[in-house]
């Protein structure tokens, strides 16, 4: 399983990048979490959230995130129907165009929730990631997809359509470096261990829990990630929708390198703003130090496709 | 880092023992996890631990915990008058010679909180596991020791007077296979992992958080530890003492195979019961399948010591 390239992280002596050249310059910035109410048109929720990003941006936000599946209702049945190519570009991907688009345009950076992709003959769940100059920096594909049979409260099995991504995605961004995972990811722990020792200052999960998950676990994960691996977490839901087959949580949250919620909402539509400041980071863990007191000798995380 | 015994979990095929056999014969006990008021007299402290286990016990408790550090007060000062010789047995031990004989006399399991343990010229924060039959059955030394500094809040470096432990702990009882951690190693995410991988059940974690770090965080971990791993997760802490120079934050709680609370209280000393049934296990393993989909070919733990 270990190959020649992989790297041991999170024991004695690991050296960690906590990419302080960019927090020694500039701090703080604003976020914006657009939990974005979603119907069956996908023109409407291109304009409705390019309309959301933009009023953000105008408020302040340097970052702009997005929910799960913002283009097109959470089933099965839509995701072939809503994909989009999104490497052809252009025409193809109206989706990801207009986030291109406005990125540039409000000199904002836009982790652009997710969308139905179709690449090579398969489907995927893609979150796209836009630098503030209109580039697309990196796509995540959901890594976890969700299969989960909890009888009679809530099955689904994304695999039946969606094939999994194969890549961890970490980007340096003008707001810093960032992680992103979608929805089910959040559920596996050594993701975002693998992200922290990557040197992420904020991990992104946009997602969209349920009304059985969400009361459960929504806040519980968002929490958890932030304080086991002392950096920022932000889950982004899309607002529920009470005739939809799939009722989001909503509940989108910013959760602090402590894991306190700085920043939430209820399960209505709703822009989410909060205060970034990655010199919370290096504080919290000068407090705690948790990094140096791993144990190398009894346990450490492989981070098997890292090259460095 | 990795010798030639190490194993790594937590990937694709990773072969995970569930105890079956346990719990295929009886899936429910009841467990007490017994808050104690602690004092600066031992002896008075060892009387009272004893008529709390046999009074739980005798309310039907199989699984008895106590707290860290219960019979000596929690400070650097105390640890090297407490400490007791574990090993010599006996007179040089009496606080694991009680929690000996009551198990015997009661047939209970004991998981014995913590005591300072005196040991080749070294200090320990040493947790003793007692078998329905009387037998110390394993000893777990903290692992990590509880190194903080948070600016006029909390303050605390164990490691002044003690010295860490070099193995982790999960023993086969009456009552299911069962892992430890002491307080601090409840932070650190891997150990948890290494217990869930080695077929632990349940996790107990005697713990002694304080008024800085338990409201920030001693209820989250408990339940992070238990969701992320799907097993049952026990912190015990002793009663808030409003006069000491530490005070502990209390909220001795159970925590279910989902991070659900089942059982919890407030500072006060108090005995808590829950019942415990290890089909629940199972079932949560199904509904959502985090080990088969985990990613073994992005990341894996690797449990350093393992031998097997």
């Amino acid at each position: 399983m270990l190959g020649k390239n992989t790297t041991v992280v999170g024991g004695y002596g690991e050296k960690r990048f906590f990419h302080q050249w960019w927090w020694m310059e500039k701090k703080t910035f604003k976020v914006a979490l657009c939990q974005l109410a979603v119907t069956s048109d996908k023109a409407e929720n291109i304009a409705h959230a390019r309309e959301k990003i933009e009023s953000a941006a105008d408020e302040g936000a340097k970052l702009i995130v997005l929910p799960e599946i913002w283009n097109s209702p959470y089933s099965n049945d839509s995701f072939p129907v809503y994909a989009e190519d999104i490497s052809a570009g252009g025409e193809a991907s109206p989706s990801s165009k207009m986030l291109s688009e406005v990125a540039k345009k409000k000199s904002v950076t836009i982790i652009g929730g997710s969308i139905p992709e179709r690449s090579m003959g398969s489907l995927y769940n893609t979150c796209c990631i836009f630098g503030s100059d209109g580039e697309l920096k990196a796509k995540h594909r959901k890594l976890h997809l969700f299969d989960i049979d909890i009888p009679g409260k809530m099955t689904f099995k994304e695999s039946e359509t969606l094939t999994a991504g194969q890549n961890v995605t970490v980007v340096d961004t003008d707001v810093g470096r960032i992680a992103v995972g979608i929805c089910y990811d959040i559920r596996f722990q050594e993701l975002a261990m693998l992200y922290a020792a990557r040197g992420a200052q904020l991990i992104c999960y946009p997602g969209a829990f349920n009304l059985t998950t969400g009361p459960l676990h929504w806040e519980l994960l968002t929490r958890a990630r932030a304080a086991d691996n002392q950096l920022y977490v932000m889950t982004c839901s899309p607002a529920r929708d009470t005739n939809s087959s799939y009722k989001a949580w909503g509940h989108s949250t910013v959760a602090d390198p402590f894991g306190e919620i700085i920043a939430t909402t209820g399960h209505e539509e709703a822009v989410l703003f909060a205060e970034i400041d990655y010199s919370v980071i290096g504080e919290k863990r000068t407090f705690i130090p948790l990094e140096k007191q791993r144990r190398g000798d009894l346990y450490c995380l492989v981070d098997v496709t890292r090259q460095e």
